[in-house]
């Protein structure tokens, strides 16, 4: 926990550094038909006005792999082409622009010459490969090493298939649908290597589950310093993977919320509509950060109580306690008046506009 | 990470073990008005339904310590009371039978006497009393510690003030509304006392940022092998804290999901509505639950594709993967037979139900 953050080699998906001292970025993976370039398109720019830093999308066909063109030229993101088994859609997608290749050397149909295919037409493009291992899919003769020690190994195994060719613009990924498992093999892969990691628990499921599956496991290796690239899993609109990872980030503070909102949980003392008015805020400052104006505010708090709000908030720029039918607002822990809810919330908007810029 | 876990005392709120070997158990706070004891039953019904087990209300004033005594004798769940500054109202909510006490002895308006008060009459009752410091509420002198060293110097002089009295049956918080400054100050205590830990992560926000942000902080803590008890602190239905609770334990491997359920993210290779499908897998399991069944399966799976579904799922009880308008039905792993949709889900419903008991 809180160790340093491991030093990996920085690789670049397109303009995006991945690993060394990068950011951390988001990633997710299109749930569109990659022959429909256009819907497509729509769904990758919706996500990329959502904080989305690359993306991802499946290439099952040739068809698929010629439209990734289109894909490519009109995305504001780096596009990672998802390939199984057949190494020609590989080729065909690094032909197309792909700005990084997803696939797995030991599991292309066409053996060791269509790695080297592979390899050589990704070095020729200058773009890295993922390798990763999914719980499921690790070769059985490696279960004996137990399940970190397999997921690493099958990964290494992956890499070194690459590196046989002289590549080694790679990027990693071991996960599971549990928790441990996928922490367990993240770590024993970290101590094992340098390469870049992408990380995240697979199948993590709806929101409901899956959002917490998430962020407690890729919360934990981010907090100790593993993980260069995150993706959160949901059975949902991929929309849903990039909010909640940029939450992950935010908490980890790996991202700067700018501002925070803090609020407190409502209890047997609250006298106002603490939930409706938090939620007020939060649909301001999320309107005028998706206009492009930026909040020179650290941290905005909505406070159930008098009694506790304003000290316990006394590190915010600015805030609202509740009272009886009334709030207080406050700045840094002073009280500056009291006022109806309304209009408390007027002043607080008119203090958040004031601190807006383009 | 994966620490073992820490060696605490253990203490009882009511039936309910905190500490030691005991599970780790999910608490909330009722956010209706105490002094309403049948709505505030309502709620903590609820709450009890949905695996919550430890209850908190407020106690403002003393028609509100009074309305505790009919909730405690209607309430299925252990119920502590939350006191600030009066320690009147701690006296008679001990009377009302309060099953633990949370406030800080510092902050009693009524100094060292109302401190040896209440410790007596907590010690008499044999109930114990939760002290705690949120990031905002503690003592300005102690900041020049830091924030993990002041929050733990604070918390560690709120127990002396009881054990001052000869009381010891004490449980402890220490929060932030910052993952890492609570995650470092649980740390800090954690290694300088054994009094068992309640943790959280304070003023978390609504669902969206607060469940991110609890589950990274609280799951990080709970994997370092430190908590006995914790809360999600949301600005919504408390009902939405216990859920978020339960799945952080889920998570972390400190309760059974019995069955668990998987499911993959959505790519350009689904053809079926996957997010459909895992939701009505989802609904039946917790229709099934809620009327107090138990599912004999660990894990069920509900997979987009063929290529890797029964592979990836291979350790899943029973599972369904799409094709093409059509989906596989497998058993660890083994095909089963390929279905129409509606065909495939009725069949799962039928083995689920088979390993359904009373």
């Amino acid at each position: 926990m809180f160790r340093s953050r491991r030093l990996s080699r920085k690789i670049f998906v397109g303009t995006v550094p991945v690993g060394g001292d990068a950011p951390v970025s988001v990633q997710s993976m299109c749930n569109t038909d990659t022959r429909d370039a256009q819907t497509t398109l729509t769904q990758i720019r919706a996500l990329a006005a959502a904080g989305c830093d690359i993306i991802r999308v499946a290439v099952p066909d040739m068809k698929a792999a010629e439209s990734l063109r289109e894909i490519v030229s009109g995305s504001p993101l780096p596009v990672v082409a998802d390939i199984h088994f057949d190494h020609r859609l590989a080729l065909a997608s690094i032909a197309s622009g792909a700005a990084a290749v997803r696939l797995n050397p030991g599991n292309l149909s066409g053996g060791e010459e269509s790695v080297r295919l592979v390899a050589e037409a990704a070095g020729n493009a200058g773009i890295p490969i993922r390798v990763g291992a999914n719980g499921g899919s690790v070769q059985s003769d490696l279960l004996a090493h137990g399940h970190a020690g397999a997921l690493t190994r099958s990964v290494l195994g992956q890499c070194a298939m690459l590196e046989k060719y002289g590549f080694s613009n790679i990027k990693v990924s071991l996960k599971s649908s549990d928790v441990a498992s996928t922490i367990e093999a993240c770590r024993y892969f970290a101590e094992r290597s340098d390469y870049p990691m992408h990380i995240g628990v697979t199948e993590a499921g709806t929101p409901g589950r899956g959002i917490v599956k998430s962020a407690v496991g890729i919360g934990a290796l981010l907090l100790s310093g593993i993980g260069d690239t995150i993706r959160v899993s949901l059975t949902a609109d991929p929309l849903e993977e990039v909010r909640a990872g940029i939450r992950i980030l935010e908490s980890c503070g790996l991202r700067a919320a700018e501002p925070e909102i803090v609020s407190c949980p409502t209890c047997g003392r609250t006298e106002i509509d603490l939930v409706g008015l938090a939620e007020k805020v939060e649909d301001l400052v999320a309107s005028i950060k998706s206009s492009g104006k930026k909040i020179r505010l650290k941290k905005i708090a909505v406070m159930g109580c008098v009694v506790n709000g304003p000290g316990e908030a006394r590190d915010a720029d600015i805030g609202l306690a509740g009272g009886r039918g009334k709030v207080v607002l406050f700045r840094r822990g002073e009280i500056m008046g009291t006022f109806d809810p309304e209009e408390g919330f007027a002043l607080l908007r008119e203090e958040i506009l004031k601190y807006t810029e383009c």
